[in-house]
């Protein structure tokens, strides 16, 4: 397995959004050279002028890095950049190691995996959780599916980026585990929704209500962080809701496939398709409370 | 408004099951006089041997005591010892102070509180949360609701069996605030079962999987203290199924005679009734994972 430092190694960073953007910052910082490439090219001058080397297609960048990075959109954006003749897996030199941060499906996360050791290169799935705050401040938790060995020998990239690293196990493991932490926070949110709702509706000061239920059995992430938000009417996105849907589609989809019920997250999915009906998908996803509050 | 010290007030006490054992047990040894009745005798001879003194009915109870804490089982129990003309409303002194520390309706509450002061007595809403190990160890969540001067009166007694007391407002305010903390409970169950069931099914080790997602924004109360036992096939009583299902009852009336929806509350309540179907009331709530793993 290659051995990952900043002299010996070569990265390859594609989708700067922005927490690519964050992400491949602190890989530079840390002393890495970093090839950069995006769809839209001005979106990778910030880095640029931090010393990041633009390329100009995913196959340059593919043959010109020994670990690639890549954190896009949707897995079909992951599948362009992975699969095809210009795609990482048929350019990347043998023994490279391809990771993908994107939030995408666990049987593609299984199909890229399989499909890159042909070639001997290693393909790891590795979605993050934590935000645009989370990787600002680089501490992002990191769930990894994959070869071990691969695993172990990029864990000082992730370390750069994240704090909460685990490996998981095979490929799609990562992703899998994404997926349990999406189906948590959709049923999560409508307790938090519910839980202000009847606040509210029975005339108390949810604030005050918070300060009783927040802590104990009731206590949660969602309700903590998005319940005050829900109460000041403060609808601006730390995560898209637009974004969530497409994860509930892939833990759908994943579930279908597994002949598993999900009576908790086809509900919320049902919601959340309410709220985009009433053009809200540009919203943070504490926006489900507008539902409670007609 | 009555001045509570050890000196000058008696306190009778009403429900000794496993939490209002040891809540009695707290207030006898900070130096309290305690009256008990009980419909069962025998429920009350640990806490006589500490020096409570066993009264015949409720009616004399409420006679010889001050400040009366009843925590009961269900609704129509509260009515039953505060109502009638064995109730404590008749018998009780004027100036007295009674705290029912069940949860129960807040309707009731309304209504027990608004009878009451026609005798001059304050009738107290005073939910809690934190279950048995929380009354055992005086750390008790206690929500309140009804008049403020009273509950600054008896404030002492609170901060005696509970740590985290929070005066929610006027009469019902208390049992509200504990119906908003069981909707928020009813839904998260959910999604940690939901989210659980995905990861096992998915292959992955869910005790790692919660290692990832536990402290993130998937993260709560129940997926870090109920999901383990789910995990463990363990079933055992740290609240009932029964009771909870005593609770979102009570939710989902008072929820209807506000009007407003209260979908993931109705989804959870259909799936803890299949529990009960099951012969499962006698679990633990973590229990309700038992539905995902068929």
């Amino acid at each position: 397995m290659i051995r990952i430092t900043p002299d010996q190694t070569t990265l390859g960073f594609i989708g700067t959004g922005v927490m690519g953007q964050s992400m491949a910052g602190h890989l530079l910082k840390a002393g890495y050279r970093v090839n950069v490439f995006s769809r839209t090219r001005s979106k990778t001058d910030a880095l640029c002028e931090q010393g990041a080397v633009w390329m100009e297609s995913v196959a340059q960048l593919a043959k010109a890095s020994n670990v690639i990075i890549t954190i896009v959109g949707f897995p079909s954006d992951v599948e362009e950049v992975y699969g095809g003749s210009g795609g990482i897996i048929e350019n990347a030199e043998p023994s490279s190691i391809a990771i993908d941060m994107t939030t995408s499906d666990p049987a593609l996360a299984q199909k890229l995996s399989k499909t890159g050791l042909k070639r001997e290169i290693h393909v790891l799935d590795a979605p993050v959780s934590g935000g645009d705050i989370g990787a600002k401040n680089a501490a992002l938790s990191i769930m990894v599916g994959g070869d071990k060995a691969a695993f172990d020998a990029v864990l000082p990239l992730f370390e750069i980026m994240g704090q909460n690293i685990v490996y998981q196990g095979g490929p799609g493991s990562g992703q899998h585990t994404k997926m349990a932490n999406q189906i948590a926070i959709a049923s999560g949110m409508v307790a938090v929704c519910e839980a202000i709702s009847y606040a509210k509706h029975a005339g108390l000061d949810p604030e005050t209500v918070l300060e009783s239920i927040g802590k104990g059995a009731a206590g949660s992430w969602s309700l903590s962080n998005l319940g005050p938000r829900m109460i000041a009417g403060n609808y601006d996105p730390g995560f898209f809701v637009k974004h969530f849907i497409k994860d509930m589609n892939i833990a759908l989809e994943s579930s279908k496939g597994m002949g598993i019920k999900t009576p908790g997250l086809d509900l919320a999915k049902s919601l959340y398709d309410e709220l985009v009906a009433k053009g809200c998908e540009n919203d943070g996803t504490q926006a489900l409370y507008k539902l409670y509050t007609e």
